[in-house]
């Protein structure tokens, strides 16, 4: 704290950093921190210490150690959304093009961002009520993404008329949690790509649901 | 205490219950009292009291709180493995009759038994060490299951030399993860039966399965 003071008193010895970059700063620590150690044992005296800032000034910038928690979440969640769109986005015309791009983005963000994942999926559950409702927003946010892209899908199929923005939100729901669990498959994999993962997770869903559009149905009856 | 202590002393008024008996009904209201309050917030001195057991006790059958959550955790494990083994067995010889069998147990266990499913899939992450490796098993129990059926399936189709025991294993995930998602949608739409949540799901993936089974292989070319 002396130490600090002092420096900063001295004008031009040290940088003034921006506030905002500051914390993106504390942040890009924590995210470490907190997959590393999770939550419950990750300290703010060692996220303070690792940033090169007092604990006072990270408690001033981000309130407490669930502020910060919730600003790791939310801007790693912003970044996972952010991916997934920019690339469908980029992805080309066809709903289905634009699917891949999208998953070919998230299975690329949790391989090379593993603290982020670790954060965003695994430590969230069994918090407050305000991480809670974080995290489920970050996941609306995603599954909308998703659905949108298999409702064009259907809409631009010939047999789209039989099925609506309910099978849309299914299917969104299915895919999603088939990404989420095969991040686990692929970090036990660690020869496949993300671009393999993405083909085989397209070829076993968006295959599927081109059959279901074309009006075949499966029900259980012995053969 | 005092109460509990004298009540006991003269001689059946009070059925001895066996311990396991004893240990079961413990159970039973901690896993309502965790799915309800949460791991950190749920107190043993309440689950004691809605038990009508004395708070010793409870610590001297199951140890401490994460005895007693590890306890909650593989009992409803073994019985969510249970129920989807037993419904596979039964379903019929072909994989995907086992398969149906299976997922619409499963759909219909999480169903009936909310609370488990909560203490089993929601707040398991960022608790200890030993808490995470029971999770893991129960996961990698049901993995096996599921892989178990898919890779019968690659077996007795024709194509099946194609596909290998990775190819199981990654179907495997995708199901699994899929199927843990589709009960939040489930749960958001309550008018859908755990029967017609299984069979979407089956047509999604079993149908576009079967049709890379058959060498259809989708690659992202613009059409």
């Amino acid at each position: 704290m002396t130490v600090n003071g002092r420096t900063e008193g001295r004008q031009g010895r040290r940088r003034r950093v921006p506030r905002q970059e500051r914390e993106q700063q504390i942040i890009d620590v924590a995210v470490t921190v907190f997959a590393k150690r999770g939550y419950h044992a990750a300290s703010v005296d060692e996220i303070a210490e690792l940033a090169g800032i007092s604990k006072p000034m990270v408690y001033l910038y981000l309130d407490s150690k669930e502020g910060l928690f919730l600003a790791c979440l939310r801007r790693e969640a912003d970044r996972l959304v952010a991916a997934f769109q920019g690339a469908a986005r980029a992805g080309g015309g066809a709903p289905e093009l634009r699917l891949h791009a999208g998953l070919s983005a998230f299975f690329a963000f949790v391989a090379e961002h593993r603290d982020s994942w670790i954060v965003l999926h695994r430590q969230a559950s069994e918090l407050s009520e305000a991480i809670a409702s974080a995290v489920a927003d970050a996941r609306r946010a995603v599954m909308a993404q998703v659905a949108g892209l298999v409702w064009d899908g259907i809409a631009e199929s010939e047999g789209g008329t039989q099925l609506d923005d309910e099978d849309a939100d299914f299917v969104a729901h299915a895919l999603v949690g088939a990404a989420d669990s095969l991040t686990d498959w692929m970090s036990g994999h660690p020869g496949q790509s993300p671009e393999g993962v993405t083909l085989r997770l397209m070829n076993m869903v968006w295959v599927g649901m081109g059959r279901v559009l074309e009006g075949e149905v499966w029900v259980p009856s012995p053969e």
